[in-house]
């Protein structure tokens, strides 16, 4: 077969076009609809270019932050999106995350499916500098869409103050000098009855 | 104000979200509706990711083409996006541009601004390595769609095989090894109708 490995290429690229149809529960900041992951990950990937000044670490590559956020909500084409406060579907969701993670890097070329699949394990585990920045901003991005949509999901998913800061950690860890500012945010939400708490 | 920097970057990042309802004329790959352009940016900087190692320049990086492809469209917030063969308007999309590139870039501090704009104007002008890699990627992209999708914006157009030509020309010049096959691709939509001869 002339150029297979293109083909693999292109038949990676064609697969992830599903992204577009994978809902979060988060909604677009004027409240008309759902989000979906390629909408969320491509807001990430900004936020994480016009904050990097306020990442802890000063090793963080950028390039790679780019590249996880792109790649990161990958694996829910087959996996579908767990609600972040959705404790039973957590359960599972690392297995069936991991058997998605083997069909869609599967597609590539192997270097480069083994790459994107260490470089998504990187994402997940949340350890390194990278990791550590890239996974602070994908707890800030659907913040900042509960902020201007009346707390939407937390509402909906009757959360309270002990379950958002736990799962805003990230934060705290990998944008230190941004934190008191969520923390205000917080507490004005809780105040709001928006959060319970 | 205290942190009205941090303030600037949140402003410009809540404002982006409209990039989620600017509809393409393109269709997803399954036919079910218009892709926006926060949906083309992902996919666009996905496709800059895999297929990196045909870039006609090696001095490409991967770091400058991402932030590109993630913010090559921004301006169509105002301006609207205007479709590839429409030549009416073509003739007012650089002065409606211009504003939107003001007014956008311009929410973020000076620094940030003109360095995002700077990028812009780079990537639109198509004359560095990055740049016409980056566009040559912005040519595939929708390519792709319309393989799969019947030439429906092809056939929706009315597009003939000298348009689809110039228009795919900087596919030929950024990523030649791919050329050849693009070249066979457009040739048997020539064949099927869906581009006029």
């Amino acid at each position: 077969m002339p150029n297979s490995r293109l083909q693999q290429q292109l038949d990676f690229l064609k697969e992830i076009d599903k992204l577009k149809n994978i809902l979060r529960q988060t909604i677009l900041m004027d409240g008309s609809r759902r989000e979906n992951d390629a909408e969320h990950s491509w807001h990430l990937a900004m936020m994480a270019m016009v904050l990097l000044e306020y990442a802890d670490d000063q090793r963080v590559s950028l390039s790679r932050v780019l590249q996880m956020a792109l790649i990161h909500d990958l694996v829910e084409i087959d996996a579908g999106d767990t609600f972040a406060y959705d404790e039973k579907g957590y359960e599972s969701k690392e297995q069936r995350e991991k058997q998605a993670a083997d069909r869609i890097f599967g597609l590539l070329p192997e270097d480069q499916g083994s790459y994107y699949r260490a470089l998504w394990e990187e994402f997940d585990a949340m350890q390194t500098p990278d990791s550590l920045y890239a996974g602070a901003i994908d707890r800030l991005q659907p913040l900042m869409h509960n902020i201007h949509t009346d707390g939407y999901t937390w509402r909906n998913g009757k959360v309270n103050s002990e379950q958002v800061y736990r799962r805003m950690q990230p934060i705290r860890l990998g944008l230190p000098r941004v934190w008191p500012m969520i923390d205000e945010w917080i507490q004005q939400a809780i105040e709001k009855g928006q959060i319970l708490p």
